[in-house]
């Protein structure tokens, strides 16, 4: 489904057709839409992410309150089209002021914010099932690779294992690249680019024969992609690292169910197959880290609380462990280890928890 | 000065042999860190960089208000030259880490918040006129780059011209790779990434023989350092282009003279030579964005007439501009180019500026 004509096909099929047919049956013009609204967002726990419901919304055009709305999703598909066309990829910004201007003889501006020109392509995501990457819209970028893997990116082979230091810029886009050769065994996927330049540096993806990748924080949807692509293309397990933290644990939340706003394109963005491998809380007495763990703040502890009711942290050891952070009132970096010596977590933690297979599920 | 033995050298000579000379003089041990207060921050108008001043301080051990301070510059300087010796890299934080310990006999810690390790980091870049990287610790990265460039980066030759659409993603630290090739005539630095793939996808590079490269944001030390090797070790014109509102021009003032906090290594991290592009005020007017601007909020404002008293905000071009936007209270991202069409940038915006040589300087 990653091909440009099928995702050309949907927009006319759905979009363009369906209107020209209402027009033509002398019917009030519509455009379906799913409901994105949390009482439409279920965890489904045989797939393993969070997903849309049944319900949906009507969107007319002769309706006072619709109309604007059913322009302006009109004209968000025809940009889209126009995109697809040329062949030519752009930003949610740029889309914005592509499509800004004042209807003729009024003083009433197509959009006036950028959010909700925003709302109106992932209505349209929703609606025709495909991703905002193949509406040629490219999301924020974040993130970095390095591994045993050459993929083709336009006319460019592209090895992994010979960037340096740097590795690859994750691309906001990654439908449309090819992987030529994918030698690993599995892939760590570690919240922070410091924890990623110190294993590159020990040379750990080499001796682990994995692919070592980092979101640099939250991770952005060309990461999420790239993960749920390696992993059902090529069967390889997806081992999370994150910071002792409620925000560290979205992040691996995030990258295995998928994300409470983006719940319509968890199947694409998901990776249901990841697991935690660290930290926790127990870590800290495991790695005897004491000495280097932080308060937790107010936030933090409220953060834990709601994650300990999330359906998908209801595990047994992901119960342990949030309860050990709200009861103990710590949290702990991944930069922590350090406090061990510097290779400690290449040398020492990730060994051991791979060894003895600590992952939390 | 990149060499590794010059920075052992010198952390040898200025630290451990200094110490060791006053102790066995028996008298109280120092070191000497330059002032890096406001008021021992210049600008010079010669080399066109923010420097520091003259102005020292000595940091004794025998002294109360002293002797914290002094124990823990000794530490950082321990640390950094076991970094040296086993040619590791590290982030602040996990030097913060693995140096926070509690003194024996006492309830005092080496180090309480990462800031005070960070501080004393930079004391000593002062104090030895290195840099962050050259002593090994690395910093944020951020940014990404494209261009006829071949560079050796450890034992990978990376081709910057052959890296698909996400670009080599710049490493916190560039003191080491060696350019084995640079077939361009300038440098266009953009602020934004989503300008940056817009112009990568329109081969705007190949067209202009540019290199190519954004900031993403605030530029990281990486970027920075990179930019300033390639405009001197090459001789390349360096233009940046921004948002036309306040942050963005200061992100190119940044990359041209340096930064008050980071006066220090305004040398190697800034670019004097460096113009500016766009976008300004009066591009409004010229390329009619008239329906795409913002309006500027009281910050913008507050910020743009501080810029006005900066000496290096003196010449009449920006004067102009600034005081435009003080005036019309508006400002205008990149992407409001997209406005006139998606490739305006690529195929009018740009080249006209080029052509017209309207930059500021």
């Amino acid at each position: 489904m990653r091909r440009l004509k099928e995702v050309q096909k949907r927009l006319k099929e759905k979009i363009g057709e369906k209107i020209l047919k209402d027009v033509e049956k002398g019917e009030n013009p519509y455009i379906e839409i799913p409901l994105r609204t949390l009482n439409n967002v279920v965890y489904d726990s045989k797939t393993g992410m969070l997903t849309l419901g049944g319900k949906s919304a009507k969107r007319f055009l002769f309706n006072i309150a619709h109309a604007k709305k059913f322009t302006q999703t009109l004209m968000v598909s025809a940009f889209c089209n126009q995109l697809l066309k040329e062949n030519l990829h752009t930003s949610l910004r740029d889309m914005f002021y592509a499509l800004k201007r004042t209807f003729p003889n009024s003083n009433e501006n197509t959009f006036e914010e950028e959010n909700e020109s925003n709302a109106v392509l992932v209505d349209l995501e929703v609606a025709l099932d495909v991703l905002r990457e193949q509406l040629h819209l490219n999301a924020d970028v974040r993130g970095r690779v390095v591994g045993n893997v050459v993929i083709k990116d336009g006319r460019d082979l592209i090895n992994w294992a010979k960037l340096g230091s740097g590795g690859w810029a994750i691309p906001s886009n990654v439908e449309d690249i090819e992987f030529k050769k994918v030698d690993a065994d599995w892939i760590l996927c570690v919240e922070k680019n410091a924890a990623f330049e110190r294993l590159h540096e020990d040379k750990f993806w080499q001796k682990h024969n994995c692919i070592l990748l980092t979101t640099q924080g939250q991770p952005a949807r060309g990461a999420r992609r790239l993960l749920q692509r390696l992993s059902t293309e090529f069967k390889l397990p997806v081992y999370v690292a994150t910071d002792a933290d409620s925000f560290g644990w979205y992040i691996y939340s995030v990258i295995k169910y998928g994300s409470i706003s983006l719940a319509h394109v968890s199947e694409r963005l998901g990776t249901p197959t990841a697991k935690f491998l660290g930290l926790t809380i127990s870590d800290i007495d495991e790695f005897k880290l004491h000495n280097f763990t932080i308060k937790a703040t107010e936030q933090d502890i409220k953060r834990a609380e709601e994650l300990m009711n999330y359906e998908w942290f209801k595990s047994k050891d992901w119960q342990r462990e949030l309860r050990l952070m709200v009861e103990r009132k710590i949290k702990a970096e991944l930069e922590a280890l350090s406090g061990r010596g510097l290779k400690f977590m290449t040398e020492v933690y990730l060994p051991t928890k791979l060894k003895e297979k600590k992952f939390l599920d």
